[in-house]
């Protein structure tokens, strides 16, 4: 399917992607790019990647694709420094969690947006991170969300379907903006709340008898708060405006819950209760 | 260890507990005891109780040992219903969430807290409920809270700590206040945030995008969204106090997080995204 592919950022999404592109013969060579000498040294040796060289002395000229999978505050950096070597015609798409940020540091390094750009956001991976858990079939049945611009050229963004469809993902197409609100909702918003409760629990004055008592439950509920901070950061700065919408209108719901308790309203607290396990578990199977 | 056992409510909990006392001979008849014998009859097709009554009816002058296992805001008439027949010295435990509500139900029905009565709390279950879901080793490797007052009989204190140990579990001793203090922090407030937040998503006005892009994520998250109202009803009621602080107090937390999103300090978010992992992935072994 294509000849060279170049990952910028060996993560767990491009090192998982690395994983598929090798297994299902998608890609001849795999090159992996990167700031630190001694991380590349580490995916090639876990044969995550086949060649590696430094950020800095990236040349993506012979490139069939290129694939960016680094935190999106990071977008701009990286985009500026393959600009050298980038014709814009070349297959380049990415993995990040907020698509109208890294639309935008496109439109900064490029001046417009490059036709062989498809802005893209596999909706998977997990607490974890780094190539190290890179797995194979991360993609299978998940779903990826691309958002082409008016200028992205047809193909490109067919070949970029193709290339996730591969890997056994579906793929639907977003609006960038409305790809960003819905997120906020579904990913950014329960992430800052995990984020949040477990720092609220290592802040109580009991917090030493709290972690011994917890439930597996509180363990399902708090995982994704051992999710990458540096990732995370990215995410809140580039989605701010549609978070705070979102973190705003979940602490409105908190406050009527609360409201419900503290007029010691039993069956209104059913009600809310049960159209919330009704919608969990109308919605959990998909 | 037992010889007769009565069950009053056969749910996930009592029902697991079942299992566990005819599996590991703990228990030579265990008696189903509730309000529908159409549930009572399933129950005893599955093999889950032996043999069943309505609390109507019950008679348990001839237990050895009594466990309460109900919505914790039934407590009061499930003992009202066996005082008839209960001896203020027959062994008589319960599974409820919350511990002061229990214990007040009981000096309520009885003037005073019965010396056999050992108030307890597996901290063990699932999003699921009924018998139906009643599983063998569902109290292996978790911990067991018991929280006896001035009054109860070392001896039955005893007995009920060797019974959850005998199914696996460790026993720790609290006292009932710091138990419904903790357990609003790790479950109650868990359980509230996650029926908040799937509700918040359904009442967006994108609702119909949204749960189509969750990620599995989410689906781990909002889980416990999933319990039973009538359960969390309960437990809300009984526990308001503890449960109101504890809604606060993250209410607070949330409130911090969402300042730092808000006025772009990268450095600060970073930080308090780096405490709450390392809390997480520190406690998570447990």
């Amino acid at each position: 399917m294509f000849g060279k592919v170049y990952l910028i950022g060996v993560g767990l999404i491009n090192g998982s992607l690395a994983r598929d592109l090798k297994v299902r013969n998608l890609a001849e060579v795999v090159v992996g790019v990167g700031r630190s000498r001694q991380r590349l040294e580490g995916a090639r040796t876990l044969g995550v990647v086949d060649e590696y060289c430094l950020l800095r002395d990236a040349d993506v000229s012979d490139a069939n694709l290129i694939v960016i999978g680094v935190p999106v505050g990071k977008t701009a950096e990286v985009l500026a420094a393959i600009r050298p070597s980038y014709r814009l015609d070349t297959l380049l798409t990415d993995v990040g969690s907020t698509k109208c940020s890294v639309i935008r540091a496109a439109l900064e390094v490029f001046g417009e947006l490059p036709p062989g750009f498809v802005p893209g956001h596999p909706i998977a991976g997990s607490e974890l991170s780094g190539y190290e858990h890179a797995q194979e079939n991360l993609f299978l049945d998940r779903k990826v969300i691309l958002t082409p611009a008016g200028s992205t050229d047809a193909q490109a963004l067919l070949r970029i379907r193709r290339m996730w469809q591969a890997t056994g993902a579906s793929v639907d197409e977003l609006d960038a903006e409305l790809h960003d609100r819905i997120l906020s909702a579904t990913s950014h918003l329960p992430h800052m709340v995990a984020y949040a409760l477990v720092h609220y629990l290592g802040s109580r004055q009991d917090a030493d008898h709290i972690f011994g008592y917890a439930a597996s439950g509180f363990y399902d509920f708090t995982r994704i708060a051992s999710s990458s901070p540096d990732m995370w950061e990215d995410i809140c700065m580039a989605n701010r405006g549609e978070l705070l919408a979102s973190l705003d209108g979940f602490a409105g719901l908190l406050e009527t819950l609360r409201a419900m308790i503290a007029e010691g309203d039993g069956p209104q607290l059913h009600d809310f209760l049960g159209q919330a396990k009704r919608l969990r578990d109308s919605n959990s199977a998909r």
